[in-house]
């Protein structure tokens, strides 16, 4: 990964004219607001844990597992929200963990949480380094350190149960090195979120991820049928059958909780034989209208599609104007319509099967066949944070965020969520309008989900810029009724809006967990629960 | 319900003629064991509940809500396992509660949990009275007294989203009363279990219900989206989307908790149109082996039918020689195979098309089709309970208990479970050999349930007889890894072996949120949890 941006550095593209013309024609993004190239080097936050317990920690994961350098600690100290980027590109010094510990079992890792336990150092569980909501920022607050805890070492394929298709997983496998293990088996997850080639399976688990095919493969916490969490009171091995009746289900208690309660050490999860084949058709309707109604029919009545997404106008007409896409007759005047990318994958007989009978439905719904815009969006599905990158260097502020609800509110949960960024934006001094872009990218019977890609140019403090905007669109979710986060999870950044989607109670019940399976506080504070009251109690928790 | 068996007392029915050659020849009950029917009255274990709080709490619900004769305090006593049953026909006086209190509003809960809490009144909340594990027996113990909580008034169909599918609906609505409310609209939920004509919304919920069309439906938990939740410290609002990654799924913490935890007092539920054609098919397996496998590809790669059930060898055999099913040739020594059942609901066409396919599935199984299996098993779905009653006025013991693994494990769990059973009876004193039965209820990619069925003959002390046979199966179960229990829930009666699956970390945790959620530890006192140390800590909770 990259040191300051997203994935490979070979992979960075100038950006393409069309967004070129975007920049300069639209968001009015001028040289004088260009970002000065980035600064070299990254400056880090002075290291605070002491030595000696460095190297008590260090010796529990061996000479292997310990990195100490300036390069280890800047590599853990963020993830990839357009913040963190800013921050990179910024001339402050970044927080950085004190030291970075690599596991290479299970054991090591109830080790490192019991004597960070005892000696107050802070640990963020650390896989693929990914968030985009503040997920593994160090939070050194009243801790005497942080450590990372970077699960790259627990990567094998554990078990293959080929008669119940479950696998059994380390949590440092990334998305593309899981999928090698299984492919020669025949095998695949058929988890591909946008963060696919650099994250991984623990992170996946922890923070509820849902992938671009997720109309076909489920969710990923659907997926996870077995868990080995390490906390620092103990050892929890949740799950002996697909359901139970058994209390509440507690590998639900799990999923979601951003390690913040435990570090997922091994995962058990449903596999599918590898498709056969796999073809992405693009389609265009006439409005958004038409295109949720038909999204909505394939949820509640099938057959679903593996992938199903679907692009307003703005995202659409910005879409087919990229080079490669063929079929896209935005250069004039006549309206682009709305894309949806319609996916399958499978047997080629039953892909057959469900295509023609998808077709029928979107045809029903007024769509028309947009050639060449499945497989360009299939080519660049993992490419858009790479886009990012070269559009922060311009001095555009590009960022995303999602949201979910049931399908009688998505209108107005999409009205009122871009009415408020683009107020948020215009309302800075200079004012900064906002191009803004949507699409759902996950269907259900009961809902889906929305999400926004916002690019304006940058103002003078652009985190703080961000920030304004993203409060912004926090209460109008709130104010709708969505939930803060469909599948980027809650982090640092959301927390204010978390606790009030779950209400005091609901915050006061995971206090009560984590103060449980994890007593001295240690495991990512910050995350889910804001750590400035962890001890505190509410009414009825003592 | 009737007061001391199941349903409408109008429905009871002799022991047909198969059944009563089952008694005579194998189980050897004769009239030495005949129970000498039932005694009249019951009695019931004095009121303890002092005067003044009982009109306290009284003047909370209204002269309407308010129950303290002794028909009301029996019908809450109790649910319908089979110790339960023989309890009402033993000599012994049953724990009654002391009070049946009948809400019927959300805030009207919310007012008797704050006063019970105060008065230290336990508080056991009552929907259908249908459990099988002791979910609803007042544990008076440490309390003041014990209240029933009747929802009985909470029963209304609140709203109805056509839109996204969702219906909001009272906790105290039994089966039928919900899909008459919903068919008048067009809907179903689509939930029915064995249990369907008195169980109610809430304690699907609360104890993880699933159906006998689970294939088609999926579980009553994963249909439940929203929940408001009553609990002694405050109100929960939980679920605003159909999934989320904002935190650990909350909604996951109250299903399953049997009245723990809080009291539901409103659901909201994914509903389907309601079907236009209902088909069910039997089909016969030669060996169990193959009808597994074949239930097993359905399940991991379609078409699901709606109902998907295999019975074993013997339940094929004693259910085929029942009169009224055709196709039965059992009455020599022709091995009967394992009957399936393979059902269907939806659109015709598409009803067409599932079964079409799904057919050539069972015949590339080996399986043939039964006349009139389906259609028998139909009208008989709600009607073994009737039975159950029957043969224990007869003198025999019956009972069932259910489990669920991972498919790789399914024989090895069916086996286990078997052998304990039959030798925990045989070696009773004198010994009672059983005959049992097994199916496959509900399937999953992952695993499948398992359903016994024990009939023996009674021994001198039938609950003990029982109990004995309940924790050798419980044992088995553990030693092969499955779940206590698929869907009938922990209860009073399954919490040791419950509290072995989810480890000292698991019982601690729950019992954290216990404390939050109920401070004063009233409701349900001894599910889930065990009541005797409900308020010692284990380490690292406080």
């Amino acid at each position: 990964m990259s040191l300051r941006g997203w994935g490979d550095p070979a992979q960075a593209a100038p950006l393409p004219e069309s967004l070129q013309r975007l920049l300069r024609d639209v968001l009015d993004v001028d040289d004088r607001r260009r970002v000065p190239g980035l600064r070299s080097p990254v400056r880090l936050a002075p290291v605070r844990l002491d030595r000696r317990v460095a190297l008590e920690l260090a010796g529990i994961v061996g000479a292997d597992g310990v990195h100490g350098d300036d390069e280890a600690r800047l590599r853990h100290a963020v993830g990839r929200s357009t913040p963190d980027l800013l921050a990179l590109r910024g001339p402050k010094p970044i927080a950085a963990p004190d030291l970075v510990l690599a596991p290479d079992s299970h054991d090591q890792v109830m080790t490192v949480l019991e004597r960070c336990s005892a000696r107050r150092v802070a640990v963020v569980p650390f896989g693929g380094g990914t968030s985009v909501v503040g997920g593994v920022e160090p939070d050194a607050g009243a801790y005497s350190g942080v450590v990372a805890l970077d699960l790259a070492r627990l990567n094998a394929l554990e078990q293959l149960d080929e008669e119940s298709r479950l696998a059994t997983l380390g949590p440092g496998l990334r998305g593309p090195e899981a999928e090698w293990l299984l492919a020669d088996r025949g095998y695949t997850i058929g988890h591909f979120p946008q963060s696919f080639e650099y994250a991984t399976l623990g992170g996946f688990a922890a923070t509820r991820s849902s992938g671009q095919a997720s109309a076909g493969y489920g969710r990923f916490d659907e997926q996870v049928m077995a868990l080995r969490v390490a906390t620092p009171v103990g050892t929890l091995e949740l799950g002996r059958a697909p359901r139970s009746a058994a209390g509440p289900d507690l590998r639900q208690l799990i999923l979601g909780s951003e390690g913040a309660f435990g570090v997922i050490t091994s995962l058990t999860l449903a596999v599918r034989p590898a498709p056969a084949t796999r073809v992405y058709d693009g389609w265009r309707f006439p409005t958004f209208a038409d295109g949720t109604r038909a999204l909505r029919v394939l949820a509640q009545d099938g057959p679903r599609p593996t992938v199903l997404r679907l692009s307003d106008e703005v995202e659409t007409a910005l879409t087919l104007a990229r080079p490669g896409v063929s079929g896209g007759a935005n250069g004039g005047s006549a309206p682009a319509g709305c894309l949806a990318i319609v996916g399958f994958e499978g047997e080629v007989d039953a892909v057959g099967r469900r295509r023609s009978r998808v077709t029928d439905v979107l045809a029903a719904h007024h769509a028309e066949p947009v050639a060449g815009a499945g497989d360009s969006w299939s080519e660049g599905r993992y490419r858009a944070p790479y886009l990012r990158d070269a559009l922060l260097d311009a001095g555009a502020l590009v960022e995303t965020l999602e949201t979910a609800c049931f399908w009688s509110s998505l209108h107005e949960l999409r009205a009122a969520v871009t009415t408020a960024l683009r107020d948020a934006l215009i309302n800075e001094d200079p004012p900064t309008p906002p191009v803004i872009l949507c699409h759902v990218s996950h269907v259900y019977a009961a809902g889906a989900s929305l999400y926004f890609t916002v690019a304006a140019a940058q103002s003078a403090d652009p985190i703080a810029q961000w920030r304004r905007a993203q409060a912004a669109a926090g209460a109008a979710i709130a104010a709708v009724g969505g939930t803060i986060t469909h599948h980027h999870g809650v982090g640092r950044d959301h927390v204010p809006w978390y606790q009030r989607e779950i209400g005091e109670l609901g915050v006061t019940a995971l206090r009560s967990v984590k103060r449980t399976l994890d007593p001295a506080g240690i495991l990512n504070p910050g995350v889910l629960l804001s750590a400035e009251n962890l001890h505190t109690d509410l009414r009825g928790s003592r």
